[in-house]
């Protein structure tokens, strides 16, 4: 049996049959998702994909005509675009921090100093928010969260930290970057491997004090028969309405699933042995050029078309996504860089890899 | 097979196979519901719930500070905490438009136009949107939207009408005021009996030329990997980003089922053949009081329990709600009139209305 929000809807508050059990669905994943972020499970709401979780906080909270925004030149472009029009509509600045170079150049031993020096470059007196994401969709490379956290409350206007965590849930260990960024916002359907509409936000405790609701529903509501009832005082004000239930249950088993193969730490190092073989894999081809300068820290193999590539299909990336996908090879491109992107999860096999560079090689 | 958007992600939008299938699933779906609208599909965005549909336009409005929000007495409280958040943030007057009262005092024939009076005396030249639900949750009364949209567009300022269509898609026909309203949201959940986490918003002309959206992610833009990329010009910058895919086809499918059962006209003879014998009913029961004077023009019956009921529960709704569901009649109190409802869709039969009114008569 899986019941519903529309169940719950139509019985009313009072029924003692299947309230409980919507209740029990949801609080176990909120649970588990607190628990992965380190965080208590007040700071946890449910969203249904990650730019409702990064946006919707940023939205309600008390900015002045005049704030900077700080934006990694790494972000996706959905949340780069709604930080674009939250500073049109509130007179705000938009500033670039530029860690692409910084990923394809510096190893990663010296990355996490690298990219604080940027930051410390590139903030102002006026800076209000810093956009990071934790693993960055298209170098692959991990940002230092926490050390960002950090130096961001040495500044006197501590400027809030909104984290795109798309790749990191699932993938790396987030609990320490998840519990010292304002925003942490992830969603269930990528490396947690469950189902798609259904994701999740950590929020410090600031946020939860400083931020509004904007969209704004039953669920928002501490009381959502009355109108002039106040928001729920937890996270819970971020959720929005009826939305597919379902999907909770169905996180909740794959990250019990996923939690079944091994720790955290364990998993990764199943991850990372197979994208350091695909890493080796490409820098060995002709005509292939990892963004990374070393093996990657996670899953994602992000790579370059150079000019003398031997397969004959020339540099156009999109050529190569439909050329690999006739082989049953699924990787992508993306625009900003160039590149193709493939992916490792703990399901990757040597022999996966193996083919994925054999046909690049032509 | 039910593909996904991750798919589409992974795969990039240059793959053959499985990007036309999600497009079809949409695409079926976005036109099922444009027609049921009476708009093209360029004015149909597709979101999680009602409150979605509701809320995210209004956000994006050319709002200015002192501009009126008038709002009907029987809106639900997600839409009205919204408008209210709105209102503080942008500095706007919020309004009440007194419609209870007019359902529950004037028959039928009448309310139309009282309700059309009622507008008249409450409108200002500040006034810049009404909020106004289609079919009454509380009362189950229908709301002449297209008279109150013709009127509105009499008025110097032409405010917005923003329509809660949670009760009337898939209950009543809805193309005439879906067409005539600015936002008209819904949910297939309902009346639609689709799956829960999937609804849609009908836009007009000008809020698609006016509102930017707020709650922005890849599928807000036309270019999903460029940061710099414009929104889609139609309703679509109203979606966000990754949803669950295939609940598009589980709605798609039951709104053909539904039309299966004939048009709507003759599927809401059905549903009030049963709402009338209900109200009937009730209005027989001693202790027992429906709030509309006449039997509904839909399948929403509300009522009240006066002191002298005969089963001994008292006035408590609550109470009520309990005893019912025991007996496994599944029914709902309000808060706002306190009051009971239920509802006869196509599968109500008369003798589950019989056994409805049985049970309350103790």
């Amino acid at each position: 049996m899986v019941a519903s929000w529309r169940t719950i809807q139509e019985l009313g508050p009072f029924t003692t049959a299947v309230w409980p059990f919507i209740e029990a669905q949801t609080a176990r994943l909120r649970s588990a998702l607190a628990a992965l972020c380190g965080v208590g499970t007040h700071r946890l709401a449910l969203t249904e994909n990650v730019s409702s979780g990064c946006v919707l906080p940023l939205w309600g909270l008390p900015w002045h005509s005049g704030d900077e925004l700080l934006i990694g030149d790494c972000e996706h472009p959905g949340v780069v675009a709604a930080c674009h029009e939250l500073a049109r509509r509130e007179g705000l600045v938009v500033a670039t921090l530029p860690v692409q170079q910084l990923c394809c150049n510096t190893p990663q031993a010296d990355l996490d100093g690298a990219v604080l020096a940027a930051l410390d470059a590139c903030l102002t007196p006026r800076t209000r928010l810093v956009v990071l994401s934790h693993l960055l969709w298209n170098t692959g490379a991990i940002m230092p969260i926490v050390a960002v956290a950090d130096r961001l409350q040495t500044r006197p206007r501590q400027p809030w930290l909104l984290v795109d965590a798309a790749q990191s849930l699932g993938s790396i260990a987030v609990a320490a970057a998840a519990a010292a960024a304002d925003i942490y916002a992830f969603t269930g359907h990528k490396w947690c491997c469950g189902p798609e509409g259904l994701g999740g936000v950590a929020l410090s405790e600031r946020v939860l004090e400083q931020a509004q609701p904007t969209l704004i529903g039953w669920r928002s509501l501490r009381q959502e028969t009355l109108a002039s009832s106040s928001w729920h005082r937890d996270a819970r004000r971020f959720e929005v309405a009826t939305s597919c239930v379902p999907l909770c249950s169905g996180l909740a088993t794959s990250l019990e699933l996923l939690s079944a193969e091994g720790s955290a730490d364990a998993r990764l190092q199943r991850i990372t042995a197979m994208s350091a073989q695909l890493w080796e894999g490409l820098q060995a081809s002709p005509g292939l050029q990892p963004l990374l300068p070393q093996a990657p820290p996670a899953g994602l193999v992000s790579f370059r078309l150079t000019a003398d590539d031997p397969a004959g299909l020339g540099s156009s990336t999109a050529a190569w996504v439909q050329r690999l996908g006739e082989q049953g090879i699924w990787i992508r491109r993306l625009d900003q860089p160039d590149c193709l992107r493939a992916c490792t999860h703990i399901t990757t096999s040597a022999d996966e890899v193996g083919r994925l560079i054999a046909a690049l090689r032509g």
